[in-house]
């Protein structure tokens, strides 16, 4: 089965938005073994849409259109749909009782724009929203089937998973196709495929591996198409196992998972807390940590300290320090550390003070510079690293590092390896 | 003039990577007054490259062509691309020995697959790349304009940037257009809709209007076309100032802004100071501040108060306070608020407490139940709200929420306006 994705809206060809959904939507339709052949980002424009749709159904057999559901004037897809279907609108009771209870639950008044969201093609079986107030339909006409979902990412993700492709996943025509993705950290993208050359060279023809590198961590993946799952799933497994042992302490985990999330994970199972004292990482590793349900059991909370004084006041770094070696240093790191595992009251702590940039730099202490800490059972470790010169790019792979360091302390400490 | 972009690469299909090019090179042909009419993503296949091109150029006077001009064999653009154009490849002294030098630098050895990335297009214009072992090239066939560049983002913005804009900047036919974006926050995409509902539809039919929604704020844009710029500015300047009187304090202001960029600014200019206690947002409004070059002269830093003893211990709040009330209370978010003011010493302090979920909610206080607290000059403000169910959405439309309290306080007690 062919599929093919119609992204429709004009924030998208003027670049006010970057298109996640198709990556998203790619993803999952993959992972089913529904390959896609096109991604068309075209404008909110009835004439655009019409178009799209029909060179799109000549190609696929499942056409996925995203956006332009909104209750604004701009969104046209609905009317540009029913046109080409040569169909309707109505308005769906069960929709409607639904945008009216999101309505009086959060107080606000309800406007017939919003009325209008319940409005659904005739011939469309609904994909029922419960995240939002557009619905998503499903269309089947002349044996090609088209399933329309709001463009808001969390809805889309909704209607995709809980309604589309269960369903989707019960259709026939579809090729066997097996992944196995693994999460590396500690070790870059050219190191790291220097280190496998051997095995990636060796693989069969009907498997590929990928590597999809983000600041910080490289995830591999592999996939494997063939007649018989079974003997794919087999392959795949052997081929991982080469990997791991190969790369030994870099290879953190199976599966699509991230870093925080394992170290959240193996800390909950030991019993273990933790805290963070963050400078020029300014809360991005308690927000990583943080946005993962169930976080509160394990993570205490963390110190902030953008300026020397909040450094002293809140985790008792002293001011000789500072003054004698600087905020960006390994001392100051030390006592950051130090400082938050004694007031957080945790098993761990976690520090990282270093220059972001753009300014601030010195040609002792550059812009990438940034020291980190982590204070354990057995005392302070530190590292230093020298990053680049952007500083979102920084302030990720400096979340990174220290959630590596941190993931290696525990794993020296507690004598668990998982190889 | 009209363009289109066309990506190639399995990655994308299969959701491996997120296409961001597509999008900067939208932003920048339209700020140049080059509107864009579509984005196809298709495989590295020599049959859809060829289907591609061939209805781009039907649609479009300039078709830019990113990717798959990598050294691996499922690299197949330029002999696609040669096909196409019915013309041969030769290699490119210059190129070569570019590709060459980048290898002796760095030590490796130069295998016959890189000598080949110097390979180009006969009937092309060499873009040369600085940056990287893939050349841009230019080619004008039965007039049209063909842009081929490397998918890699900073080896493609290098030859948008240094050699295709200025040329195109250059060239006739680019129709005048003209945006203008603003920033709303506090007030949901209907009713705002709702509220400018006249001036929308009086609009002229060469202004379009658009809403561009996201947790917590909502962006519009205005999009004139026309052969007068200076006519095309005035009207936008003209709507943009009724829209500001109409929707009053919800206007944030002019241009592709953030709220906390706003107010960071803003702070600046009035030599304020900020810092947060976050229990529910986990150091998102921190993340958020601190992403922005320059913060540190304003934020002082966040305290993190994840559990109640650390409530307690980093912030002062009562003991007999979260007993009485619990952790998630006006009582307790007051307390948050003014402990940090304090404890940080600033002019503003934000304090945010909830129920992100999807655990910990009760009949009483459900998942998305949020307070948050603003400690100013004149005491603490206090405020409730209800968002939804899902974590990540509410821990975005909170830190959201918090910055716009931020903004109506400081705005009401400095008593400056900006309207």
């Amino acid at each position: 089965m062919q599929a093919e994705i119609i992204t429709i809206g004009d924030e998208i060809l003027i670049g006010q938005i970057v298109d996640t959904n198709s990556a998203w939507i790619g993803q999952q339709l993959n992972a089913i073994g529904i390959s896609l052949k096109q991604i068309s980002s075209i404008a909110d424009s009835a004439a655009d849409i019409t178009t799209a749709l029909s060179l799109t159904s000549g190609r696929a057999d499942l056409i996925l259109v995203t956006g332009g559901l909104g209750p604004t004037k701009d969104d046209v897809t609905k009317q540009a749909l029913a046109a080409y279907f040569g169909c309707g609108l109505h308005r769906d009771p069960e929709v409607l009782a639904h945008v009216q209870a999101i309505f009086s639950r959060s107080g606000r008044p309800m406007l017939e724009a919003n009325r209008k969201q319940a409005d659904v093609l005739d011939i469309c079986e609904v994909l029922f929203n419960q995240t939002g107030t557009a619905p998503g339909m499903w269309v089947t006409y002349k044996r090609k089937h088209y399933i329309v979902m709001p463009g808001v990412p969390h809805e889309m993700k909704h209607i995709m998973t809980e309604r589309v492709l269960p369903r989707l996943q019960q259709m026939e025509q579809r090729q066997p196709i097996w992944h196995h993705t693994m999460l590396t950290a500690g070790i870059g993208e050219s190191f790291l495929s220097e280190q496998i050359a051997d095995i990636e060279a060796a693989l069969p023809a009907h498997i590929r591996l990928a590597y999809l590198p983000k600041p910080g961590m490289v995830r591999l993946r592999l996939t494997a198409t063939g007649d018989d799952m079974e003997r794919l799933q087999n392959e795949t497994r052997s081929i991982v196992s080469q990997i791991r042992q190969r790369i030994g302490k870099h290879f953190m985990g199976d599966g699509d998972i991230t870093l925080e999330s394992l170290i959240l994970n193996f800390m909950k199972r030991h019993g273990l807390t933790l805290a963070t004292a963050e400078s020029c990482t300014g809360g991005n590793i308690a927000h990583l940590i943080t946005s993962i349900p169930g976080s509160s059991s394990v993570f205490e909370g963390a110190a902030v300290t953008y300026s020397n004084a909040v450094k002293e006041r809140l985790l008792g770094v002293k001011t000789e320090t500072i003054e004698l070696y600087g905020a960006v240093s390994e001392e100051t790191v030390r006592e950051m550390a130090q400082g938050a595992q004694q007031r957080f009251q945790v098993d761990y702590a976690v520090a990282v003070t270093g220059i972001a940039g753009p300014d601030g730099g010195t040609p002792e202490k550059p812009v990438g510079l940034v020291w980190i800490a982590v204070a354990g059972k057995n005392g302070v470790t530190v590292q230093k690293h020298l990053f680049g010169q952007e500083r979102n790019i920084n302030i990720e792979r400096a979340s990174m590092a220290a959630l590596f360091m941190l993931w290696e302390c525990m794993n020296a400490e507690l004598d668990i390896r998982l190889i």
